[in-house]
């Protein structure tokens, strides 16, 4: 398949124009703001799909934002894959810390990517991976090298916790049928050290409300005689990690998969230069719960992360205000076999049984989703390790992901489907950050990877049905 | 003095106009968005000041805001009187609590005030205070009852910490020479229990700022594994109380003042009902240092508080970010004897050591101030008693208030002067707060009550010297 090199050197220019248009559009999911915007963004992947070759391509409604899906059947009794993507994107702020404006992509070089890297929201995470896979499609339609089957399915929820996608894909089982899903929404160690995600973390996030007075009062006059709601909010979330950072809720780590030595072992022979790690972040010192290195803190094991707080006055100068109200936001990464529904029912229990006297609270979950493993031993892990090994010249290491797809064990349950995880995005490619992006290098060689992966996956699965 | 409710009778209503003008100019001295409106207000008052009397009136030029200065002298053997007030407010928000526009006057009846309320930012602090006093010039004036010098000095930086009061003060000693300070920016009990506040509480105000990584980070990848500002802001902002509710600085309560048993039971005398006051705010318990009631709390005991807090994504829905940063303004309101000075440096101290690895911290300084004792024994008081019980039937009760008003204490270091606070305003008026507003009976009384104080000042002193 040396041709898909050519066709990539030749087409360079337009497939990265094509994702700058798809960059520009600031599909936002979390702010009603920029509705429009995301809608406008379903269009351009519903053209995208088209014009790459799907005989089939559809806007479908949900009760949010629509799912686009597309399809290529070229023969009934080849294998299916589905690919899974989306195009919206995470909030840009804070804005002040962008170099360049967020939704005008720019191309510039970095120490890691001296080819260059597109600068973008959504770069990385997922317009500009869920974009390889469209123009993979499109050399293999255009080359005739399409082995098997393919469908897509690009939803516009996933920054937002997908609450659509379940009942979709509940209602569309046979539509969406197939025999592997494929999904590029993770990174991968280094660009000359290719790895495959095995492990997801599943994530429980929730809104708390503390509500003190019934108004805003004056620090003077009632200072020291009402409960603070941001004084209470700070110590209540302080007590959800004990001295090693532990977290406290009663039945928080009753299911913790808990990895042998060996496993642990393995685990550790992964490449990784804690110096490298501190230097990168410009933190002194790394932190976390005792007991447990940093890759294992970022990917075995759960936590409790606030990722907003707010409350009184937070403009310019000073305010002297006991304020009514004290808000944060707090997700949970969540580890196999720990149910997401039930921590987020934990967590409540708890966070309602500490609350003080003279304060109410309220915890509103957000959404949710479970951790996932694969094995490794399975035609499609085999077929995308060959694939990587093929175009990088070095087989994939299999690693464990602190992120979560929580879609992955949707799809599991719903479709009795197994998921791969083929990233090529770097973590240090500042997804949810200002700046984020993603390596020209990277994106051309995912889009050289995929239809190897197609091809061996095919070859594989129909030598295995054979059998 | 009969005169007087006669003529406020017939000016009721320019009275009530002038001030609604006054209060429509949204001086909001914390925010720079306004600073054009804080100087507007600045001209208001000097026109305020003219044509109520006084015979020299002028803008003073500071490195802030101006101070508008007035006088009139009618006799420099007589005493002087100088009025201290503030043109500037607080900012309004949060602005989707307030019931009607901040800075569009609107009369309403409530409860407490069945005569109407003026609801306005700045309508009891200062504005309706402050011009109580230009209109009880206006009718010591036009009707030939002035009986002594007066000095007016209204400034526009109170509510950020009035920074450049004190070197214009030291700069001008023999121009602001007085017998008394005369202050309204104070509360009085119930319009029916007149108080006399006879103590003030000092304040350090700080902001402080927790820097972790040096970006904002995916809380999937690196949750767990490095210090999340936020979670080490509110474990450092729960440190700073034990489970008694007392302040864990080091050092804090050295030189707090101790009452003696004595005296808080003559404290404890003051009409107080708790259950009132828990439903006035809707609270299920009140909340505060162990081993103290709550007015004692709020009054002679320091406190801190968070007065606002942020870090992270705090907009609509969902984001799982570790951000680079979180802050936190807190105030620590103190009492006789503490130095702010010296409290502002223990704190940094103590935030400072107890930052745990892995993250920087910073605390600025905002602007603090003296507590400050006033005895009820002085001719000042006296006069200002018998002028409460001249128009309220009723002697008044001396009161320790918790809030701060700085300049008392650099009023006494630089001019050598005492200061009487004659608040006419009540504590369940919301200053500081959405819907702050002022009774239009209390600002009549208020009218009506400072020519009172201005006649027994001048008689207990004349007779006092001559004696």
């Amino acid at each position: 398949m040396q041709d898909i090199q050519d066709y990539i050197s030749e087409n360079k220019a337009r497939f990265l124009d094509e994702l700058i248009q798809l960059l520009k559009i600031p599909s936002v999911s979390a702010d009603s703001a920029f509705s429009q915007d995301v809608l406008d963004a379903a269009d351009a992947v519903k053209n995208a799909l088209q014009e790459a070759g799907c005989d089939t391509v559809e806007i479908c409604q949900t009760d949010g934002y629509p799912i686009v899906y597309g399809e290529k059947i070229i023969d009934l009794d080849s294998p299916t894959v589905l690919v899974y993507g989306h195009y919206d994107v995470q909030p840009p702020d804070p804005m002040d810390l962008w170099n360049s404006s967020p939704f005008k992509p720019v191309i510039e070089e970095t120490e890691r990517h001296p080819d260059g890297a597109i600068f973008a929201r959504g770069a990385c995470d997922d317009k500009g991976q869920m974009y390889m896979h469209v123009k993979a499609l499109e050399f293999m339609v255009k080359s005739d090298r399409l082995p098997c089957n393919v469908k897509f399915m690009i939803e516009g929820e996933e920054e937002v916790g997908s609450s659509n996608l379940g009942p979709f894909v509940a209602a569309n089982r046979d539509k969406l049928s197939n025999d592997i899903i494929l999904i590029s929404d993770t990174g991968m160690i280094a660009n000359d050290v290719p790895s495959i995600t095995t492990g997801l973390r599943g994530m429980s996030y929730v809104e708390v409300e503390v509500t003190g007075p019934n108004r805003d009062l004056h620090s003077g006059l009632y200072g020291g005689a009402v409960a603070n709601p941001i004084n209470v909010l700070a110590k209540m979330i302080a007590a959800m990690h004990d001295e090693n950072n532990h977290i406290t809720i009663p039945g928080f780590y009753d299911k913790v998969e808990e990895l042998s030595q060996e496993e642990r072992a393995k685990m550790a022979q992964a490449p990784f230069d804690l110096e490298e790690y501190k230097k990168t972040l410009d933190i002194s010192s790394v932190y976390g719960e005792a007991g447990y290195t940093t890759n294992e803190r970022n990917s075995i094991r759960p936590t409790l992360d606030v990722n907003g707080i707010w409350g009184g006055y937070t403009g310019e100068g000073a305010k002297t205000v006991i304020p009514s109200k004290a808000y944060a936001k707090i997700s949970m990464r969540l580890v196999p076999n720990q149910d997401w529904e039930e921590i987020t029912q934990l967590f409540t229990s708890h966070f309602e049984n500490i609350a003080p006297e003279g304060v109410s609270v309220k915890v509103t979950p957000h959404h949710g989703g479970q951790g996932y493993v694969t094995p490794i031993d399975t035609i499609a892990y085999r077929a995308a390790s060959k694939a990587y090994e093929t175009t990088f010249g070095k087989k994939p290491v299999p690693q464990r992901s602190g992120g979560s797809i929580p879609i992955v064990s949707l799809f599991e349950k719903e479709l009795g489907s197994k998921t791969i995880l083929m990233g090529f995005g770097l973590d240090s490619d500042a997804i949810h950050s200002p700046n984020e992006h993603f390596g020209v290098w990277n994106y051309l060689k995912g889009i050289e990877t995929i239809p190897y992966f197609y091809k061996y996956f095919t070859e594989m699965k129909t030598s295995d049905s054979d059998n």
